[in-house]
């Protein structure tokens, strides 16, 4: 009520989203709170949940020309950590630095890929030198067609996102019409890059649990086998949960929401 | 030019997003008389190419106690048919079919849905007969986790369609409020069901590959294993696709349009 009376009292039409805010209030912000907790707890858990896998029933880390199943294990927790965790904070940053100058967000937002961009570097040169110690061609199944094309999307963006970010040093007001009209398209193909490298994750894991353990075991729902499944159960909720705070308008910065533009949004 | 002109003596407000189109006009249209025609070939394609290395590797289709694998060769085909075919079209009408009446494109939404209806359900008896005669464990993969989730979310959203249409039928203006509530999160699961059945289709070629060719053949990159890659392969050109037909605000009904409300769109 006193809320409602002291918004009456600052009738600036500049302001009006804030007063919205205020109103639906609480509730709101409850549920923001409430998904970008269970998406931190996801994206930190879905790699924590990998490593344990690989120390408790792989047999842990290693390089060398003797050792090439543990070097193998690099692969799947980089990619992990590289396209579903580090790719994951970096997309959700932008709807949980919502109060942080713009561009802090996008120097972090760079910050999260440029390490997601070694892990998937070296989980890549990992399973290729695997394969070449173990003499298996390369390239030969779906998920490494897959893995490539997010591979590929992620080097694009990559380049895009810099590239962009360097007009944006050289020359910030005279660039932004354009850089505002990358932010749709990179955008969209962020999106599309997340959701190859889950499909990616997810092929990746069936062909890991039917090698590891053989057909036989695995249909005989061993503990290892059911370790597997709920990684991949954690990389389909963090899609549901990262596809639903992208679709919330009201998760967004104020000035990036729909129709309510006060400075253009740009990349 | 002449089409200016004529504009120009029309001035009423109403129709002032028609103008818009016009002027826009050819290079837009192109763009989605292109991606649409991409869309309708690929999900076309897929379920065809699914049928073909059915019939030509895996010998066709039966369903008696004699022949369990070629009754598993339905699972595959339905689902196909069912979550990707049936559902992309049923999905890109409400972009396909702009000038229809609203009440028809719903009535073909729900048609093309109840067609998906039937396939998923027989595609999934299939399998889960062929392990039962196999005396194979149900639910123990990563694939059928996921399978799971999406047939849920698919009988949860038909349902939900049903029973709005219904009060569509019964008062259609005193539900309109409520109707309209619905569309942002029947369309968020929506696609969340769609790439969900996409995941559970790409997991399921590569068991299938790795149970049916064994993983020695499959990465000796023998024909069949390539057909398998490519149907994997027009499904995350689906995914792209349908994703960016989705995204783009202008390839939607006028009325439907952003900011361009002209009547409630509502379920
Ligand atoms: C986004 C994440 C991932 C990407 C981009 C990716 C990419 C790739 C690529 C390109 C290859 C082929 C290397 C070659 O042929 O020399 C490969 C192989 C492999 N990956 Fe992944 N991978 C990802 C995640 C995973 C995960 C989570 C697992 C789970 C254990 C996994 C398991 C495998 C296996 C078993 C192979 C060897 C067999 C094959 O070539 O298909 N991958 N990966
Ligand atoms: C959206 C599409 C699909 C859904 C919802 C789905 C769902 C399922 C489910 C629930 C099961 C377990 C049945 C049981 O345990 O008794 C299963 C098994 C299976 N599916 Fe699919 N499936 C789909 C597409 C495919 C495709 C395209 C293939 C490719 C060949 C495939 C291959 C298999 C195989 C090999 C099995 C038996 C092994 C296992 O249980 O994982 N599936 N599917």
């Amino acid at each position: 009520m006193r809320q409602r009376y002291q918004l009456k009292q600052r009738p600036q039409r500049s302001r009006s989203y804030e007063s919205d805010d205020h109103e639906r209030g609480a509730c709101e912000w409850c549920e923001y709170a409430l998904v970008i907790t269970l998406a931190t707890i996801l994206l930190i858990g879905v790699s924590a949940l990998t490593i344990f896998w690989v120390f408790y029933y792989r047999g842990g880390y290693a390089w060398a020309d003797d050792t090439p199943d543990k070097q193998f294990n690099l692969h799947p927790t980089l990619m992990v950590a590289g396209f579903i965790t580090f790719s994951g904070f970096s997309v959700l940053l932008y709807r949980i630095c919502r109060c942080f100058r713009r561009i802090y967000v996008k120097l972090l937002h760079a910050i999260f890929h440029a390490l997601a961009f070694p892990c998937i570097v070296i989980g890549f040169l990992a399973v290729l030198d695997y394969h070449n110690k173990k003499d298996i061609n390369n390239f030969y199944s779906l998920h490494s067609w897959i893995g490539f094309v997010a591979m590929g999307l992620f080097g694009i963006q990559y380049a895009v996102g810099f590239f962009s970010f360097l007009l944006l040093l050289i020359c910030n007001k005279g660039t932004a019409g354009f850089r505002a009209s990358l932010v749709p398209i990179h955008a969209a193909f962020g999106i599309l890059t997340f959701v190859l490298g889950v499909a990616a994750c997810l092929t990746g894991l069936t062909e890991k649990a039917i090698f590891g353990l053989g057909a036989e075991r695995y249909s005989g729902m061993v503990d290892e086998g059911i370790i597997i499944n709920a990684i991949g159960v954690a990389m389909v909720a963090i899609l549901a949960v990262v596809m639903y705070i992208l679709s919330r308008d009201k998760f967004r910065a104020p000035e990036s929401r729909g129709i309510h533009m006060r400075t253009s949004v740009d990349l």
